[in-house]
């Protein structure tokens, strides 16, 4: 993070911001319409994340086995996944590290709820077609900050 | 939506990616300020509106009508539309199809409150100035998901 | 407000909204995590910020020293500031104004909740070395909307 916030990081173009938030927007279509498999194929074949609570899949098998438990909590609602004030930095071996906050609403039959906010890490690469993938992410939950 | 899901579809260039979100952000300042006249402005002549409820409007004129019914509901209530997730496709006659996620945040006399969360999809054209305008817009909310 | 509003302001390029989209997100990862020092010179040595209950700090000096007096009410929580609907202008002498929504999520024990939502014009300058500064700020609490 600390390269993420220095001005020094050198500025992403309009070209990639826009494609980097077109990314983000197809990946989020399909993890809101439970398209496991479809979400699953936007990450690299050994993609990592690492989940605020700890838990960590490697690989889409993994990742999959793990979307798979967690379907009963999102089914009877809709899902939005929100992304925020979002930050490119392009990294030495040409991969690129974006930050990112999360809100998550929820409307199920009681109305619209929201998840914990969340920042998330992602490294995204290209594949051989030029496209974007996610290699790996982690999520933090926000915590409170202490001085 | 299968279109603006797939990513074969061409990329949208930032500047094009940059025009869209501020065509919205005046559009919604026109909204969110009651400006009904203005707001309709931002449509084509014939622009239709297919709202959530399955409610549908043609032209500025039914527009407008429409929204002067709806409009005590905003009084004495402060609106901001957030719109998220944002997908452009080039469309074959030259159109831009979009799609993206709303929230709407609404500050009473109780505090802020939000409306249930919708997906729309937009199509936008050029007048012969060159600026965009809305000549549809279906408006969805947010079901359950039920696989 | 009226000449962003104007559709014949020039249009901002794709490279300028991912700039000033970064210079946000790095503005608001220090405010987010209570950099007051790095928070504020992210504005120019007299930047002024006009707070929506009409307070108003005029230099750097002075807008450390008030973000020292709230910074109880931010201590435990967890606090994400959300830009939206960004409208940028380029201004007669080369500064921009941009304009934005706002809403700040923050999580603590109890929960998520969100504080009111306003509307922010800010001033832009580029300092000697071409980074975005905030030379002002003026914050407007969304009231209600009388017509």
């Amino acid at each position: 993070m600390s390269q993420v916030l220095n001005n020094s990081v050198a500025q992403a173009t309009g070209d990639l911001y826009a494609e980097v938030q077109a990314f983000y927007a197809r990946q989020m279509r399909r993890a809101d319409s439970l398209d496991i498999e479809g979400f699953a194929e936007t990450f690299t074949d050994d993609g990592e994340v690492v989940h605020a609570d700890g838990g960590r899949t490697a690989g889409r098998a993994e990742m999959i086995a793990a979307m798979r438990a967690r379907l009963p909590r999102y089914e009877g609602v809709s899902t939005q996944h929100w992304f925020g004030q979002l930050l490119i930095e392009r990294l030495a071996d040409g991969a690129l590290g974006v930050s990112y906050y999360t809100l998550v609403a929820q409307m199920g039959e009681e109305g619209l709820s929201f998840q914990p906010t969340y920042t998330v890490d992602d490294v995204l690469v290209r594949d051989p077609g030029g496209s974007l993938r996610t290699r790996s992410r982690i999520i933090r939950r926000s915590g409170p900050v202490r001085r």
